[in-house]
Order: structure tokens, then C-alpha cells, then sequence
């Protein structure tokens, strides 16, 4: 079916354009809010064509740079990150990214990047403080006779980008699965406090909203057709070290339930993407388990496996971050998939209340974390911006359970992922329950700093890096200095300069 | 009065004994869970004669060293945490302590604490894996007929330390206010995942509890009474430093007002304990709001007297936190008082759905920031535990707007509470919108990390380490390194360690 085929309402159906004419609707300076979430649902030929602009007009002499300010969901993929950032198209990007060239514009200080809660923006978007939004950009599936819109694989900010642009543009896309309608769960409820009211959700396969999203059709600026697929990345079978964090989280689920501190079911499962993620999910999916449930951001390949094997009975989500096998299976499957798979805006997916109330088990990815419990999720030796602190927060300080995972080791070697004290901080050490490496597990739930540090070290670090935190460790205990934390401050970072300057800790 | 004329309970009545007896039914090794917050309600008679017990038996040559575990609400006083800690009585310490000696033993590596989220305590103790609650030592107003007991002056985790404890042992406390009665909310609606369901409160004067707390007869070892006053701090007129602080947090809710920003009635406050706070309250109540309303962990004496002027229109916490003069008058009107005051557990009290929902604005003190908006509340030089993080995490991660307040400097001037980077973190960069000193305010919502430094440096730093300050960044800045979040690894923590070895940031 064309994209045109899928604008069925007239008055919208006059608005159809090409994406050069409405890339030419966006002024210098706007806040722009696009759709997208971590390589899903973003828009795909607009953010191309403006970027082409903007390249045209910064060339000509003496012209006063033309930039914007760019609010998604969470990452989106080169066709708009990428091609943006190339032009140096953006001046403030927020609330999450994993593209390389906006990277690398963020640690060269030629972009501003405000690395946000997830659950939190559309809170902010609406408190004022970041400004108007002047504009929404959005892939849709399609757009219903009476104006209103099919979501598109993922929601994210979408309803609230709706609702507060003045103008809006819409991507109308035909590679996307047109079963999708029917899929998501677009909740009305919100409120800005005072005004709030409990969110009546209480399990992951609640169904509390609606199918579309309400859209004034007087607010559309442009509709614009497109025919492109999601450009997620190819699917990597799990390695030898994914394989063993997985095990580790396996049979720590298992000690849990045999305690009886874990339902056998579990509970809902969050869970970041990634190589170890998906390796996680793996275990699961060949393990015991049966009737699980996910709440979680994104729906990821392991996830299809799991629900149609029936380890897992629903996933609740706010976008899929499928490879291009997944994509595939989702699409010739969808049928069997309809029913289990609920998209939601992220302050839903997100939401502290729900994360608490359902009492999420949170496993996501860190860059390191230190002896006593503190993770670093986005910097990289404490300057450099990685992707972002993305929906972790949300998850890991009002979740039932935080799992923080990563090999011991990175760059061969030349860095040890446990640290005598991280470079950054995203996770306190209240925070942070379980930490897993490749080497083993640390429960550090009731345990003081001290006692976490043993912990740590003797499980979770390479042995190669062993001997020298323990080393740390006991020199700081007879320092004479405070020791519910011990600590040498001159050498606390001293193995992050040492890499800064030999490339190796 | 009398404490004996309080207990109602024909069954209970029975079980009177001296605390001296009392004491002598927790063993060794016990997990306690004891009432008191904020030094209010605490047991007064039974640690007292257990501190004893312990001084005598380990003077014993030869014999084992007789510790237990203490787990509380929060702070207590000088007669739990106090003389227990004086005879090295303690173990292992959580969630939350500020007393002299502890602090002591906890930084001289003799007592283990464990420092966490105050509304995650409870769960933690659901869930098992703090292990099993042997006795519950709470202070109570009174005991009823049917066995039922009349909460005191806080709250805190007594209904869970009851429903928890294998035995219980029962303080009746004839100072407390027999009118008490009636004021307290006991949430018998927890659970845990996946038995969670919605709480439904939408107003800080909302009640959804009992007004006593349930207490099977069998559980209950030893009744003994008590007739102490709450040992709270006196109360210090407000310093030049503290309404300079409080005038730039009026003046910015002005602001927010004016632009819409927020009501004009603001929306539920939560402040923490201390002179600043005061101070803030002072100036509330000087100023035009009226009906505000708080939830918060304690009413302070400021709260008192908006209650009385109808600055306040109702007041929720979780403990009361007065002054003797304060408690005078809290006593002498509490026909006032009572409709306007309602206590909660602190699962209620400091609860993330709440938090969020009710959009809390939280005032606390911090220990220091840094230049990019990561705050330490716990630790002086990255090693040495001041009080813990109580509920400050609670409020400020789920809370609309979370703002950190400290005088610039500390310690004559030899400390900046502003440093490059901070020696611990228990707030970071995503958590903290508005840092406030007596030098100024600053707005951190919706800025990069360079944006902050500059916001952070010039509005709070103290004139005498600005230029030092600026240096550094400058520096950072220009280091090569990444500059999403600049920093000079090798100096990042010097002024903490200049302090150290040379008395002198
Ligand atoms: C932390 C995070 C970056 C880890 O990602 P990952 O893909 O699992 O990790 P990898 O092991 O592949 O490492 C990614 C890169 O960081 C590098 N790295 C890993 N640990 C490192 C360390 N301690 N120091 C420096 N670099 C490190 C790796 O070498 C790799 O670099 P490369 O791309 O140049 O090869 C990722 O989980 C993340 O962005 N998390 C924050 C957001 C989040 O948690 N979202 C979850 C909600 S969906
Ligand atoms: C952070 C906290 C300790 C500040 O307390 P406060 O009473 O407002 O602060 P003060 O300015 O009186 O400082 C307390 C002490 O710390 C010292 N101090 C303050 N800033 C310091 C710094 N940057 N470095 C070293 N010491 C510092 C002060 O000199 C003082 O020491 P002293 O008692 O030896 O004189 C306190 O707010 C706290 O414990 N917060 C964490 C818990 C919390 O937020 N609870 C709120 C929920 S109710």
C-alpha cells in the first residue's frame, strides 16, 4: 500500500508535498521535536532534505549559521542524527543519542547535548522551561479519515510533540507494517501537578489508552510521503563473554526464586539493548522460565523469540529496535504478534510510578562502575559523552531490582571496567543492586561500602586488575582518612590518566 | 497521664516489665528494628538499659563481643544511637543516622552502615534479603483495648518493623500527647510485586490509612514504659547566610509564577531539616503564599507557625522534627494542630509514585557541587560519612523540581561547597535543577554541562574561589580532552586533597 493510499483524510491529503518544501517550513532557530526511538519511527527524508538546505545556506558567504534544536525520544540513526550533525544543523540536542558524528560534535564542543530521564521530558516539554516547540516532526503508519494518526514503530515522545508544536510536519511511511494500527496504547491522563491522578496500570498487559493519536489538522503544516525501512543494526550472535553474564543473572534469578525473594515468573523484565541483553534474554528463553513479562523500552529480537516460544506472555514498550531478521520475522509473524506487543509513549514505559509499582527488574549496560557501587554509564574517562543516561535512571532508582552488566575488560585489555572510582557518576551507589561481569556476580544489596568493595573486586574484576584494586583498596583503609569510603585522593583517577596518557591503566 | 493508665490491653498489661528486663530478651547478633526519625519517637529506656548490658558482658575477658543490628526510621538521639554506639553495641547500622559517636565508628571503620533511599527500606525488608527481623523495640503513645497501638511522633517504619519482628517489645511513652491519636495515617495497602496496586492519593491532605497501628498480642515480649521528652535540637534564629539563601529561592518562585510556571499556591513542598530550610519557611510565611501545602518527612517548627498564619494549609510528613519550644507549642494548640498535621510511614511519605504525581517541590541541603551539577550530600572529602542520604534521593529524582542548598563556603572560608569536581555523588547531573548559596541561584533545567559550569560558577561560587573556579574550566576546556563534560583528571579532586594536607582548599 503507497503512503498516499494511507492519508485518508482530505484535508490533510491538500497538505502533501515534497520533503524539500517542508524542510523549507522549518526556520533557523527552531525547536524541532521529531519522532524516533532508538532506531525506530524516526523520520526519514525531511531531516535529509533540511540538512541539504542548511549545507546550501551555510555555504553562501557572510550568512549567519543556520541551526536547530532537535528533541526525539531517545537515539535515532543517521538519516537524521547523522546528517544533521554533518552540517553542524544542530545547536542543542536532547534527550538522548548514539550517533557517531553528533558524538563527536558533542565531545569537540560544537553541539550542546542535554542528556535527560527519559520519563522526564515530556514533563519538562510541558512545564515550559525548555521553550516552545515549534514544530513537530513525525512518521506516522498512516493517517484515519478524521485526522487522527496510526503510530509508527515506536511513540516516544510523539503525543506530547503533538500536542505542544504549534506546526506540525508528518512523514507518512509505507514501509511500515500497516498491522502495527491496533498496536499501541497512547494514554490521555497526563497531567501537570497539581492535577495528577494515579495511572491505573497493573500489569505490563494493561491496556489504558488509545489507538491514535489525536491530531488538529489545522496544526499540519506538511505531509510528506516516504518508503524507507528503520535502519536498525544487523543482529550479532552472542559471544563467549555475553554467554557468561548471562549465566551469572541466570542462575542469580534462580538462587532468588529457590529463597523465595523472586516470584517464578520473575517480574517484569527491563532490559537495555545490546550484545548482553540479547544474550540475557537467550538464557532466559532456553531456561525453565515460562510467562514472563516485559516493561521495558524497546522490543528487541530476543523478545519475539521469547513471546513466541511463550517464556515470555506479553512486552510493553515504547519502540522496537529490531535487526533486519527481526524485522523480517515481526513482519511475516505480526498476527501472532499483535496481541503480545503494547507500544506506549516513553513518560508511560518510563514511568517511576509504574517502574516501582510493578517492580521492574532492571539489567542495562554501564561503561564502568567502581569498588563501591557507583556506575558510569556515559562518559567515557569522565570528559567524553558516549550515547546518554537514556531510561536507566528511571529504571534502576525505581525498579525492584538494578543489574548493571559489562565485560571486565575493554580495548583489549587496556581498560578494566571496575575502577577504584568511576570518572562520572549516573548511578549512585544507592542505586546499584547487582553488578555482573564475565568473572562473576556482586549482590551488594544491605552491604556497606566496605563490604562492597570485597565483593566487587573478588568477583566481578578481570584478574588481571585484581591484585592492584585490592592493592588500592587495603592502602586506603590504613590511610588514616575517612574509611566508611577509603579513598586516596590523589590516586582515585590516577588509572584514567594513566590511560589518557599510555593507553593502557 | 500515666504510662501504665495508656495501656489498655488486659493481655499486654501483663507483659510490663523494667527495661532492664526488656533488654535482656534481645540476643546477640539480633536484627533490631527500632522506631525513631529525626529524633522523634524513639525508644528512650530499653537501648539505655541494652548499652548497659553490653558494657558489662563485654567486660567480661574472654567473652565474644555482643553486638546487634540496628535498623531505624532515620536519625534518633543521643539515647539509642548515642549509648549504643558508645559501647560499640552496633554492628551494622541502616538507613539513616547523624549522631556524633556513630559517625565516629562509621569513619574509623568500626561499625558498618548502610546508607539507603528512605522509601526503599521497607521493601527491602519485605523482600528478605536483609534477612529475618528478629525484635521490633517501638515507641508508642499508647496501647488500646483490642491490642492495637497509638502511634507517637513518627512514624518512620514501624508498621513494617511490626508486621516484620518475630517479637515485639513495646515503649509507652507518657510524654507524647495522648491527642496524638487521630493524627497519624497507617497505609495498610502495600505489597509487594506483582501485588502492587495504585495508591490512591492525589492531595497532600488526602487520608487512605488507619489512624493505629495492628499488633497480634503474641508477638508482643515486653511492655515498658517511658516518660522522656523527644530530644530534638534547639532552635537557632535564622543566620545572614540562611535568608539570603531563602530570599533567592522566594525570588525564583516568583518567577515561575509570573511566567506560568508554576501555581500560585506552588505545589506540595518538601524541606529538609536545618537552619536553611527554616529559613526558606520563614520567608514563605513573610511572604504573600497562602494555602501551600507540604509532604515531606518532618514538620519543623517553621511548619507550625504557616499552619497558624494559614500559609500552610496542611502539613504531611512522616515524623515531627521541633525544637523544645516547638514541641511547647505544638502541645498547647494542638486542637489546632491536629486537622492540619497528618503523619504517614515513610514508604508513604517519601514514595517515588507520590513524589511524582503530587510534583514535589524538594529543598535540601547539600554538602557540596560541582561546577557541572553533581551534588554530594553524604561524604566530607570523598571518604568521611556526615548523616547519609535519607530522602533526599527519593525527592529530588521523582519530585517537579529539585533544588540543593549550602552556604559557598565552609569552615571560615577554608572549604568551597562549589569544587571542579565533587569528591562523592549522591545527586548527579540528571537530578539537580537548582543549586542555591548565599551568592545566588542557578537555574540548571535544560542546560549542557558547559552551560551549567558557567550558570553554577557565577551565581553560587564565592567571589574568593571564582576566579580558581574559571581557571579550571577555562582550562578543562582547553585541555584536548572531551568537552561535552571538561575536566583535568589530575587536579579534578586537588582542592579536596589540598585540603586535606594542608588545611586549605
Ligand atoms: C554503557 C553502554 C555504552 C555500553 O554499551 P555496550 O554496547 O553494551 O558496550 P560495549 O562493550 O560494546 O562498549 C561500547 C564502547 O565503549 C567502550 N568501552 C566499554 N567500556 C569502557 C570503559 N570502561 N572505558 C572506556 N571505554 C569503554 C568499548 O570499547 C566500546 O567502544 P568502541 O565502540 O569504540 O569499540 C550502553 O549500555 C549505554 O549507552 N548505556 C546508557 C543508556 C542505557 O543504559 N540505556 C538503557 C535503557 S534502554
Ligand atoms: C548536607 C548536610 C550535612 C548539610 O547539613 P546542614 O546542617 O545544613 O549544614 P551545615 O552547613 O551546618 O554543615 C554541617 C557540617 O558539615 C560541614 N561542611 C559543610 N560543607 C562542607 C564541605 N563542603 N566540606 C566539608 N565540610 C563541610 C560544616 O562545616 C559542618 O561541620 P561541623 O558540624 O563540624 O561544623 C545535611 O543537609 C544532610 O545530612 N543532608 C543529607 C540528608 C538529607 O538531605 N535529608 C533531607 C531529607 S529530610
Amino acid at each position: 500500500m503507497s503512503a498516499n493510499a494511507r492519508i485518508l483524510c482530505p484535508t490533510l491529503k491538500q497538505r502533501l508535498m515534497t520533503a524539500e518544501k517542508a524542510a523549507e517550513l522549518i526556520p533557523a532557530g527552531a525547536n524541532v521535536g521529531m519522532s524516533g526511538f532508538t532506531g525506530a519511527g524516526y523520520p526519514k527524508v525531511v531531516p535529509g532534505a533540511l540538512a541539504e538546505r542548511i549545507r546550501k545556506l551555510n555555504a553562501r558567504e557572510g550568512s549567519e549559521p543556520f541551526r536547530i534544536n532537535v528533541w526525539t525520544g531517545a537515539s535515532t540513526a543517521p538519516e537524521l542524527d547523522g546528517v544533521l550533525a554533518e552540517v553542524d544543523g544542530i545547536e542543542m540536542r536532547l534527550p538522548f543519542q548514539s550517533d557517531p558524528i553528533c558524538r563527536q560534535r558533542i565531545n569537540n564542543g560544537t553541539m550542546d547535548y542535554v542528556d535527560l530521564h527519559l520519563s522526564e521530558v515530556s514533563q519538562y516539554a510541558w512545564s515550559g522551561f525548555l521553550g516552545k516547540m515549534d514544530i513537530a516532526l513525525i512518521e506516522v503508519a498512516g493517517i484515519r479519515e478524521d485526522g487522527s494518526l496510526i503510530p509508527s514503530s515506536s511513540i516516544g515522545n510523539n503525543k506530547t510533540w503533538i500536542e505542544q508544536a504549534d506546526k506540525i510536519i508528518l512523514e507518512v511511511n509505507s514501509k511500515q507494517n500497516i498491522k502495527l494500527e491496533g498496536m499501541h496504547d497512547v494514554y490521555y491522563g497526563t497531567a501537570l501537578p497539581p492535577d495528577r491522578k494515579p495511572i491505573m496500570l497493573t500489569d505490563p498487559a494493561d491496556r489504558i489508552g488509545e489507538f491514535y493519536f489525536e491530531c488538529p489538522p489545522e496544526k499540519v503544516i506538511a505531509v510528506v510521503e516516504s518508503d524507507a525501512a528503520d535502519r536498525n543494526s544487523p543482529f550479532k550472535a552472542s559471544d563467549e563473554t555475553s554467554q557468561k553474564i548471562a549465566q551469572h543473572i541466570l542462575d542469580f534469578f534462580e538462587r532468588e526464586i529457590e529463597l523465595g525473594r523472586l516470584p517464578k515468573e520473575l517480574l517484569p523484565i527491563q532490559s537495555g539493548v545490546g550484545n548482553i541483553p540479547n544474550a540475557v534474554l537467550e538464557g532466559l528463553d532456553a531456561g525453565p522460565f515460562k510467562n514472563l513479562t516485559a516493561f521495558t523500552e524497546v522490543i528487541q529480537d530476543g523478545m519475539l523469540k521469547m513471546l513466541k516460544s511463550g517464556t515470555l506472555s506479553v512486552a510493553s514498550a515504547t519502540a522496537f529496535s529490531l535487526s533486519p531478521e527481526g524485522i523480517k520475522e515481526f513482519d511475516e509473524n505480526i498476527d501472532l504478534y499483535r496481541d503480545k506487543i503494547i507500544l506506549r509513549q516513553q513518560d508511560i514505559s518510563n514511568h517511576p510510578e509504574l517502574a516501582r509499582r510493578l517492580g521492574i527488574i532492571a539489567m542495562n549496560g554501564m561503561i564502568e562502575c567502581d569498588i563501591y557501587g557507583n556506575v558510569n554509564s556515559t562518559h567515557i574517562m569522565g570528559t567524553r559523552m558516549m550515547n546518554g543516561i537514556g531510561g536507566s535512571g528511571d529504571f534502576a532508582r525505581n525498579g525492584y531490582l538494578s543489574i548493571f552488566v559489562s565485560p571486565s575488560i575493554a580495548k583489549d585489555g587496556a581498560i578494566s571496567s571496575i575502577v577504584p572510582m568511576v570518572s562520572h557518576v549516573d548511578h549512585t551507589e544507592h542505586d546499584v543492586k547487582v553488578i555482573v561481569t564475565e568473572q562473576g556476580l556482586a549482590d551488594l544489596r544491605g552491604l556497606s561500602p566496605r563490604q562492597r568493595a570485597r565483593e566487587i573486586i573478588n568477583h566481578c574484576a578481570h584478574p588481571d586488575f585484581r591484585p592492584a584494586l585490592h592493592d588500592y583498596f587495603e592502602r586506603a583503609l590504613h590511610s588514616g582518612r575517612g574509611m566508611h569510603t577509603p579513598h586516596l585522593l590523589g590516586e582515585a583517577l590516577s588509572w584514567h590518566q594513566r590511560y589518557e596518557e599510555e593507553g593502557q591503566m
